[in-house]
């Protein structure tokens, strides 16, 4: 059972924060991503979808004809990250990431295995990447998968620093609608072809 | 719970047939696409995965430290198709059907839903196709979105004629490895711009 997992929380909103703020109420990044996608979506400006999670499905119950139950399953390592989808012809795959810190995203986040994904994706031309939220100064970054590799490959920290990312990642734009307008960013990654 | 489907069966290997057969040892679709693409991967020609199935979780118990395990979860209808992945810098995006029938594959095996999303994967230049498999005579054909839906919007048959497929969809070579080299065909595809 080594590529069973313990996930540790299903995602939920947090409880509304005290100061409303249009821009970002306190939702998780997750939230955000999936609204932010059905908006895209619903206007026809791109086709991205979170995968569901993989689960090791062990037992299900047929009994009653409505609707199988599944009575025992696992949560699976995913192989890949959790968002794909096409954009303007372009194949977009990313991941997206939370951190309480307010110095440093930790690289342990980052599993192996979605490294040599966004390697492989980066390789057939897509474009990949990570958004990354710093919660509690409430910022969103959009990093450039190539942009991570080549800082592991040169360093042995086990941390972006904040400053680092700041002049490295994209700063995304929250609003109501859209709530992340990351695909402005990556119509200048485009034009710029700076995804490879 | 109207998004909630019984799904009749998890796909296992069938059992080999008495005929052994080195392009096709009775496998099912699903099982030879997973190889396919495996081979795909490991070579370093596209990423293409087929996505998990979506589940509602009901009910996890997490009394184990050692993996949390879901009790109560059920099938839900996928919004999208099951394979999706990048090659050449292209989205690919398809779905795959298995038909019992000798002479027409039933259009009532795509959902609405998926139509949908084909029609919106076209829209932003993505290449979207089903690959269909006539079981008993042993064969797979690759048949663009596009053509589909512009026979679904031409016509009312409520199934495609195997001979109209023979005319209007392409022929997957099968062999040891990859089981199905359906990018031959994505390649003559790209080159001819027959996606969109």
């Amino acid at each position: 059972v080594s590529n069973l997992i313990n996930y540790p929380n299903l995602k939920k909103p947090r409880k509304t924060d005290k100061e409303i703020n249009f821009a970002n109420r306190g939702m998780s990044l997750e939230n955000d991503l999936n609204l932010t996608n059905e908006y895209y979506r619903s206007i026809g400006k791109a086709i991205i979808h979170k995968k569901p999670l993989p689960l090791q499905i062990v037992a299900v119950d047929y009994r009653k004809r409505s609707a199988a139950r599944i009575t025992e399953a696992y949560f699976k390592t995913p192989s890949t990250t959790d968002y794909n989808g096409v954009y303007r012809g372009f194949y977009l795959d990313y991941d997206a990431k939370e951190t309480n810190s307010l110095t440093a995203f930790p690289l342990s986040q980052v599993h192996q295995h979605q490294l040599k994904h966004l390697q492989a994706v980066i390789q057939q031309k897509g474009i990949a990447f990570l958004i990354i939220r710093f919660t509690k100064c409430n910022q969103d970054y959009l990093l450039l998968a190539k942009d991570l590799l080549a800082f592991i490959a040169k360093n042995a920290r086990k941390s972006l620093a904040k400053s680092w990312i700041e002049e490295n990642a994209y700063l995304i734009k929250q609003a109501l609608n859209p709530r992340l307008s990351y695909l402005e960013i990556i119509d200048q990654i485009i034009e710029e072809v700076k995804y490879v």
